[in-house]
């Protein structure tokens, strides 16, 4: 039986969630381009001050990123940390064949924790509520690649 | 022939070493928690100094991380930098269709030089082992990219 | 039909852009030992200044990495930022059966994309040259998984 098709509904499941995501990784880049061009700082590199149309009035403080641009960094590197091992443990875990509402469930309920973190982080709740949307992403995604390791080894 | 499936040899040996480092490189951010509670300091964010049941007594030099957390969070970002070309060059891989025998070598071969680097980091070897480990998962990485390609193109 | 086979030319062109891309991922490791041999500076860890046959002459100054180095890992921080999404949304936009032309401008423009990012960052260009190859990669990698997500939708 083929699995890894759009025919096969638990797989299209892993796909769309790992498209959001896809697309919440990227977006998040744009979003420190946006913060860097609404507070004029946060470049990166020596050549980043040279004077040119983008850049008319270059100077050194441009090197300090304000708050917002160093937030959109630090929310880049949350993703940089969660995201992989979701594609790569997803799709293994979509060869389990678990139940449709199992993975929408593991899948969606992923998502939306990711998407309540990004909420929580861009707009600065406590640490609390940051942490919890953190901690339900990451333990879905240990989950579904122990159990994906469990069934291998049954 | 099917080869992404659960009944193919070649593609278990990668989805087990797949499984084990997703949950290598999730349980380093576990990592990470842990030793900002064990050293209270490693916070990253203005809104992680208000004081909650978390956080009964917050100072600013909570936003210094302690050698341990900042240890972790390096070994997070060598995480970052190694592991997703594995998880896509190692699925790739398994489509060379390798015998059983080669493909224990390179996966689990990578799981111990990683398994390896983390231990050398962990508990502060010397340079040259941390760095031993992290080549010989590193080559056998780029091995199999180059493999692959070479397969793809001959 | 099998999509994801080397039977398959739009899966070709993916898998080829993917190693493509994997070992220019694990290349700029190496770029980063190159340039910390080069300028004997950018270590991370305290017990990276034990006296061992690698670093004889071991200095508080070695911890300060030189601009050489400082750009290659904001370079791997890139690579991190932008590949993962790439191999997962590239595997998924397959499955929708693009045309191979289609496929062919999308793969290996993102791989044109990023080599060109890579060496305008490499030989410091201004940032304008820079920002617009990350453009192109970025957008297309976006238009990928936008589109296989409209494609599931429809």
């Amino acid at each position: 039986m083929m699995l890894i098709t759009f025919d096969n509904p638990v797989f299209v499941t892993y796909a769309i969630a790992c498209l959001l995501m896809s697309l919440k990784y990227l977006i998040q880049g744009w979003a420190t381009v946006g913060a860097m061009i609404r507070t004029d700082s946060g470049l990166l590199n020596p050549e980043d001050l040279q004077k040119t149309p983008f850049n008319p009035n270059p100077r050194e403080e441009q090197l300090k990123p304000a708050e917002s641009v160093a937030r959109s960094r630090r929310m880049q590197r949350n993703d940089t940390e969660n995201l992989p091992p979701f594609f790569a443990a997803g799709l293994l875990f979509v060869l389990t064949e678990p139940s449709l509402l199992i993975a929408q469930i593991v899948f969606y309920g992923y998502v939306a924790a990711r998407l309540g973190h990004t909420l929580a982080y861009a707009t600065g709740q406590i640490h609390e509520i940051r942490a919890g949307f953190f901690s339900v992403g990451s333990l879905l995604n240990m989950a579904m690649a122990g159990w994906t390791l469990f069934v291998l080894a049954a």
